[in-house]
């Protein structure tokens, strides 16, 4: 009976990886984990699926748009698109059992119908650190911190964190006397690196009505380095001492002493993240050779997180990476690792049914000695077969079970990269093995 | 201004946990993936959603009604609802880039519209292995092989997997000549755990019209134990050496000489699967305590699992454990282990603002050695809040900063279950907390 047959494929906008690239997403999102939890964040996963009316309590804008929403029987249920909201409805949901400062990690997928493009998936993962229930600067360090740390771990080329604080930008705006203005200043610079400075200047140009005062504000904005480099745009503007300048010089300093390597920290004064609850530090990430791949990592401290669901105030500060976009972004540049799919040592090769029990046992043998092994599970049990499987799987061993083998009680081992092969006992087999 | 709020809850049949569970249950996938991983199965993640079309190209029955589907855009969307259908659509579309036989594993939730009950969720989690393009009985070994270790690994209450093979089942009912009723007589032999020997008596009689006859269908299939336990009833059929009997011998003797524990390993003559795509070997398993739970690790043998995408021919073997269901069972039980939420060993208390960057130095000294160690991230830098702190999180040890350590040059280091604390310099702080 032939069956109607219908094409394999993922709705656009979704991908998925082939195994040689899952095996190294797979090490990547483990490294993140424990990278989290051993600077003492713990797990958490939230429900894929929540209530439309509890998600979008905030509302409107862009984000209601991009959800996936469904109803089903008398609920109207919607996928979640970040990790931050639902952390939210969940702090208040169990805020009388779980403990204060709330620092938790979470590595989940999200989901945005964004227009499909380049380097946009519509499922990603993101892999979020938070602290809620503080106000420390020491927490905003201790978030980017965790961030710098975890990726750092995942031997990724060299990238920069860049910080600053919006209340420092608001500070200096309201000194050049444009603070009126400061949402659309920052808009304007928020997108300067696309559009450029001329651009930005034409902008700025229509909006302050004073060229002299335009190009004051891009020069201003378009600093970057260690704290030194903008410690003397403080003092033009008199703001030695203000909130905002002290903030960026503590948190500079703090990173510094927690030992990030100063090579991978900066101060952009033009870092401002369009999210408008961002009320103070912000934080994003470049890759340095792939800075038009857009951030990778970001963040900031906003004022209250949970204000629709709960009266209690839960001020905090967080940051996440865009895995999915991180891993696009590698496998662009070809920086990923080659690593075989397989943790496989050594496969077994019975060249015969009749020995599968002999086979079973010597697995057990190298198994116990915690050597990972595997028996061929093919239905021909053709030696080439065999090693052909060994070879596409990259596998770096076979011993070889056939009825010479049998006979004389030995095996024959092979190393299938130099294709060096001997005819040995179990004992001498593992310890090479293990060598 | 105050914000109207929303409820902050979840919809019904979904269900999350607290930090205190999590990082067991997180414990438990990794120890589930390292376990597939070192027997050689390699990591596979699909799409959450998938085409309509394309997930319910087998279509109908119960499956149709308990997805989650919608529309958006030109699409219809829904939501896995198992990890094998998926399988099949990954590995039809990718046939080409990979190496056969494939051994996947995965971890991944599904959710199913089930009617909300006591144990069963509307999201869960599977653990799935499966080798797909084999015909061998040993394919069979391997995937039960995978669940046992990986259960055995997570020191839950003793379990027993029972196998069983429907080709023997058939064999046997066709001997007994109600063959032709055998479909009708499975369903009740599923069921048998459920409805009970007396009312699986009158099912049978009212099928086969003699009494005699369903009480030796019933005495057959209620068999269990080793392959011993079930031999006369083969030979009493004149099954010897038929495909089912000697299949079913070959994978219990295989699973013992793979080394699994006998006592945890049994046949089950009443072990038919409801599911009808099993052709040959079907697995289930059940902690001994906790039978009236359910399966919590099960599946099978199926002959053909690509019909619907592809011309390729697919046979293959899995098992599943349903996490969420066992970590269910384990919460009632009572058997979860009490694990502190934070992985962290040391709490370095600065007492007041000025000593965050020497604290900040200490803690890079701690993580230097591998201790694990955080800040306090509160406002409130009393040592009181810092200990309960502390205390709450479970975390063994804190480091205190205050006045007289700073002038000292020492630290004051308290162990927070026996309440001893001494002062001491940096280099026995890290002695003591790395003993």
């Amino acid at each position: 009976m032939s069956i109607k047959k219908v094409i394999p494929r993922l709705p656009s906008g979704f991908k998925e990886l082939l195994p040689s690239h899952q095996v190294i997403f797979e090490k990547f999102k483990r490294q993140i984990s424990s990278t989290y939890e051993s600077l003492g964040y713990i797990p958490l996963e939230t429900s894929n699926l929540e209530l439309t009316e509890v998600l979008l309590a905030k509302g409107g804008g862009e984000t209601e748009k991009q959800v996936y929403s469904f109803t089903k029987g008398k609920n109207n249920l919607t996928l979640r698109y970040d990790l931050t909201v639902p952390l939210a409805r969940y702090v208040s949901q169990n805020y009388s059992q779980l403990t204060f400062p709330f620092k938790r990690y979470q590595i989940q997928k999200v989901w945005r119908a964004e227009k499909a493009q380049k380097g946009r998936s519509r499922e990603f993962y993101q892999c979020d650190v938070d602290i809620l229930g503080n106000t420390s600067v020491v927490a905003d360090a201790d978030s980017v911190f965790a961030v710098y740390s975890a990726l750092k771990s995942l031997n990724i080329p060299k990238f920069t964190i860049s910080i600053n604080n919006r209340k420092l930008v608001k500070e200096i705006l309201s000194f050049l006397e444009v603070g009126e203005q400061s949402t659309e200043i920052l808009r304007i610079i928020d997108k300067l690196s696309k559009i450029g400075k001329s651009s930005a200047i034409e902008q700025l140009n229509t909006l302050v009505k004073d060229r002299e005062k335009s190009l004051k504000i891009l020069d201003t904005f378009t600093l970057k380095g260690d704290f030194m480099k903008i410690e003397s745009i403080i003092k033009e503007c008199s703001l030695e001492g203000s909130e905002g300048a002290t903030e960026l010089q503590s948190l500079y300093n703090l990173l510094i002493s927690m030992g990030i390597d100063p090579d991978y920290l900066e101060i952009d004064l033009s870092v401002v993240r369009g999210l408008d609850y961002y009320t103070s530090s912000v934080f994003e990430t470049f890759i340095d050779i792939a800075v038009n791949y857009g951030s990778i990592a970001s963040g900031g401290r906003y004022d209250d997180l949970v204000n629709y669901y709960s009266n209690q105030r839960l001020p905090g500060v967080g940051m996440s990476i865009g895995l999915t976009r991180l891993f696009e972004v590698l496998l662009e540049l070809g920086t990923l690792p080659e690593v075989s799919a397989v943790s496989t040592r050594v496969l077994v090769c019975a060249l015969s049914e009749e020995f599968n029990s002999l086979s079973a046992e010597i697995l057990t043998k190298l198994r116990k000695e915690n050597i990972n092994s595997q028996v061929y599970l093919g239905k021909n049990l053709s030696l080439n077969k065999q090693l052909d499987y060994a070879n596409k799987s990259k596998i770096p061993y076979v011993v070889i079970l056939g009825e010479d083998e049998i006979k004389s009680g030995l095996v024959t081992i092979k190393n299938m990269e130099s294709g060096e092969q001997k005819t040995i006992n179990l004992e001498e087999t593992i310890s090479l093995l293990q060598s």
